[in-house]
């Protein structure tokens, strides 16, 4: 629907003149084939997926990015890349004896991978130790597959006596190196624990193996009219237990919220074996600590979760998409604070798009942008509700004040499903856009919410004065700063576009980024988490005395530290 | 609007042609005025407000109640009731100079009730020593109202290091005897603190400290077009550090959900001294453990909120309420599920009201009823949305609905304010109706939805057959069994009316309603928590594995066990 028809007087496009290319990416993403023998396989992250993880899942890691397509063998070790990590002595090698009790558990079939006692090949442990991003690489040589949570209880309990480490492995789709191992440690993967357990229609509460593929969680919702509160690009690929051992944010937090809240119980082994048995379905039960939630965002460091049981909300009949263009950040607020205001219960996404990234993504894809004309800044509304008459007279009214007021510049509203992914992907196409000139450095943050552009705005600065940034001149390594995100959730990716990898420009950048989010009470990894990636950050956004209470769950719960080591805290 | 208009076919009743009496209780409830100088008064707990907060948090304790206007020298000591319960030797008792060391730090004004060495009369330590329901009563003879977070980890640490017990004390309004001491401890009230720090009408975030009262801070962010994402009977009197203290559900549950998802920082003083600064404001922060879930819940048994930041949604401008009558309790959850898929983003309330809730209200208040004729059950549905036209077509398209499909029998919409507080008083009078005989036993009960009108029907069941039962016999002891509560959050509230408390009853009634719950894996305390009253029943709702865990967490916090002792676990 054009705003045309509500505001004749308004300077304004119609979408359908606009002639956009087919987007590379586009939203909701179809599923991608699972093979049914290897669910791990790297081929399931096709290039079109992983830009879609990194941009849906929230922007990407911090540090200079691989080329993905890069073969394993060429993959650093982590623990080349990591010098100053050592294996920890205390940790047992795997022996011949181990194998064999493991193999007693769980059967000789596909559920254990033996690289200790079999010749089996590095290339047969290339899914399970390397991300999907090819930056991390671990050592390990035997894999286990559970099948049930008794034997992932007598796995732990095995491992701890023994002084074994253990990785917990989802789809291993983290972005922060969280889910692959380091050395030689254990791969404990879920991927055989994948049945929906019950889902009632009435309550919408889904309990399902922590195995399960988030996509197929979502299907199963689905023929019940029901949706999985959390969305995010890697969805194909990724388990739902380790989503919620991420604390996975994701498309649809704005709108549904938080794991915290949305998570009903799980069951969880302990380091010990021990069966945390807290997979209840009710919404409310105040009897005692609710210690679930501490095993929510603890990247399988305290424990191994091993089903869960979720609220999933009424799914919603439909969808509308509005695009426009502003002129100040101050303006970006405004219309945030409107949108909540007038649109209330059907906002389920507000996206924030400056001029740079728009054009960067316009200039990699060559698409034409929704708008006419120049705009300092963009932001993308979707509403989803129960009826598309009142959602759309809601947005109609909701962008005929906001234009109005002058708050908005332009904007087009979506009219059919191949203009609303369209519009989608000018916000979706920005992560892979960036890279199209050489690499990209890439900043996952939370920040106040009035003060979230100032970082980009400073970061620009510091490379336009200290010359290292030219929009042209292929001498300077840096091409563009862009800012966009999760408006709604205070969620700013930061991406630095460069034409090489260069010291200079990481020197600039950090510590400079983490001080400047530190300051602001901000935090270093919105959604991502820490793995590997920003164990050494944490001091960024927790006080000492946050980081020693950790520390003190970590030894409660792991004493022996054998679970998901180097990582985290 | 009646349902006329809609569909003229069905039997219904224009809500307008039924004169209700004045409602004796309405929602939204009316500020109480607050005396300046003593927030803590007794008189803050009118009657009104007494039922208002039994209904509105969801039911009552499950004891026998006592005449809520017995005066306070007849309370009998809680160390009476439970004989079992021995003042733990380990505790110092308070002395003067303990009494001068808090003098000192807290100046000798008001911040310091002293019956130690001041012979303050025991009627000034009455609004500490015993809960507003007058069922507990403590022998606190030393009342602390520190004014900073500083002052409450001074206090922490001395009492911590002299092994004095203490009880943190918000607005005192709970049902569980959680909130008032047992022998001597110390009651340290947060009332003092109650200033709001901050409030962020773009992102919607308020952070304020746990002494301000509930209904303060939702006019605080009223100001701003914002609701606090909470709301209950005892708003007036409770304080929002203790909502989170003992993650009090209420009316929004439903639509706002749980503690867990919208507080998104704590601040809170341990038994040690140590302040956790967790008091971020951010939407989402990946950055380790996710400490402050712990204390959510924790009823003050691990630590001491001094202050909170929390998320709050937009507020509604139209609000809906429709009354109708139902068949049986399959129909209902048809009805539930129709509502959820239908009414989707704007639906706020579904309250479940049997026929026999319904009549002990018509009795015990003389109203009449909405709905002409009688329906096995009723339910009372609210929306809350942005435009009251689209809410009431929404709302007029679903009736049609489920009184064409025969799911619903009969119905009402309200038509203006009046109307609207009428239908609710049809269900929150119901906690005072069942009163009217003489007495009643309460249960606040988590049961999975499909299941969970069966306890109801058992339970009436149990009292036919063994003859203790009959509506007019003025011989048996029971009236009537009746069952209501927050359908949406499959919380019901199980009331037995009586004439007289009676051993006999009590027998059938415990353990057997534990027992079924517990088969049926449901909760033993859906929101009001374990205080003193539930302490020894968790195993009903937690299995032995559970309580070891918790049992590890109360002593990683509070080795000392000097925080809420007796209580809890």
């Amino acid at each position: 629907m054009s705003i045309q028809r509500a505001l004749p007087a308004v300077r304004r496009v119609r979408l359908t003149n606009v002639s956009f290319p087919q987007p590379s990416r586009i939203r909701p993403q179809p599923a991608l084939p699972r093979p049914a023998a290897h669910p791990q396989q790297r081929c399931q992250h096709s290039n079109a997926q992983k830009a879609e993880a990194s941009t849906s899942a929230g922007g990407a890691d911090h540090s200079p990015q691989e080329a993905p397509d890069r073969p394993q063998s060429k993959i650093k070790y982590t623990s080349d890349s990591y010098p100053n990590l050592k294996r920890d002595s205390r940790f047992k090698e795997v022996s011949a004896d181990d194998v064999k009790f493991f193999q007693g558990l769980l059967g000789e079939g596909s559920a254990v991978l033996d690289g200790v006692t079999q010749n089996t090949g590095e290339e047969d442990f290339e899914a399970y130790n390397s991300d999907w991003m090819k930056k991390y690489r671990g050592q390990c040589r035997l894999v286990l597959k559970p099948a049930t949570t008794e034997h992932v209880s007598k796995i732990s309990k095995y491992c701890n006596e023994n002084m074994l480490a253990v990785v917990p492995q989802g789809g291993n789709t983290g972005l922060v190196g969280g889910s692959v191992p380091v050395f030689d440690e254990i791969v404990l993967s879920l991927s055989k624990m994948n049945n929906v357990r019950s889902f009632d229609d009435v309550s919408g509460v889904l309990v399902a193996d922590a195995g399960v593929i988030l996509q197929q969680a979502d299907e199963h919702v689905a023929n019940h009219n029901h949706i999985f509160p959390l969305d995010l690009g890697a969805k194909g690929s990724c388990q739902i237990g380790a989503n919620v051992a991420t604390n996975a944010g994701g498309l649809r937090l704005l709108r549904y919220g938080s794991m915290h809240g949305n998570i009903l119980g799980l069951e969880v082994v302990l380091p010990d074996g021990t069966i945390v048995d807290d997979l209840g379905t009710l919404r409310k039960n105040n009897t005692g600590y609710d210690l679930k939630q501490l095993f929510i965002g603890a990247e399988g460091t305290i424990g191994i979760i091993t089903a869960i049981s979720i609220l999933c909300p009424q799914r919603s009949n439909a969808v509308n998409v509005a695009y426009f263009g502003l002129e100040s950040y101050q303006k970006v607020q405004d219309a945030f604070k409107e949108a909540k205001k007038q649109l209330g219960e059907i906002l389920s996404a507000f996206e924030l798009m400056d001029h740079q990234s728009q054009d960067l993504y316009r200039q990699a894809s060559g698409a034409k942008l929704p708008l006419e004309g120049d705009h300092p800044f963009y932001c993308l509304i979707e509403t989803s509700g129960s009826n598309t008459e009142h959602d759309k007279e809601k947005l109609d009214s909701f962008l005929e004040h906001v234009l109005g007021e002058e708050i908005v510049s332009d904007g087009v509203v979506s009219e059919n499903e191949t203009q609303l992914q369209s519009l989608w992907a000018c916000r979706e196409g920005i992560s892979e856009a960036g890279q199209h000139w050489g690499g990209v450095y890439k900043y996952d943050l939370s920040i106040p919410l009035t003060k979230l552009y100032e970082l980009v705005e400073e970061c620009r600065e510091l490379f336009q004065n200290n010359g290292l940034m030219h929009a042209e001149d292929e001498k300077f390594p840096v091409k563009e700063v862009v800012g966009y995100g999760h408006m709604g959730d205070s969620n700013l990716h930061l991406n630095v576009a460069v034409r090489r990898y260069d010291k200079e420009v990481e020197k600039v950048l950090e510590p400079w980024v983490y001080e400047w989010v530190a300051k602001r009470k901000g935090s270093i990894s919105a959604e991502h988490g820490l793995g590997i990636a920003k164990k050494d950050y944490i001091g960024y956004s927790r006080s000492e005395t946050m980081v020693r209470l950790m520390k003190d769950i970590k030894k409660l719960y792991d004493p022996n530290g054998i679970m998901n080591p180097y990582k985290y805290i």
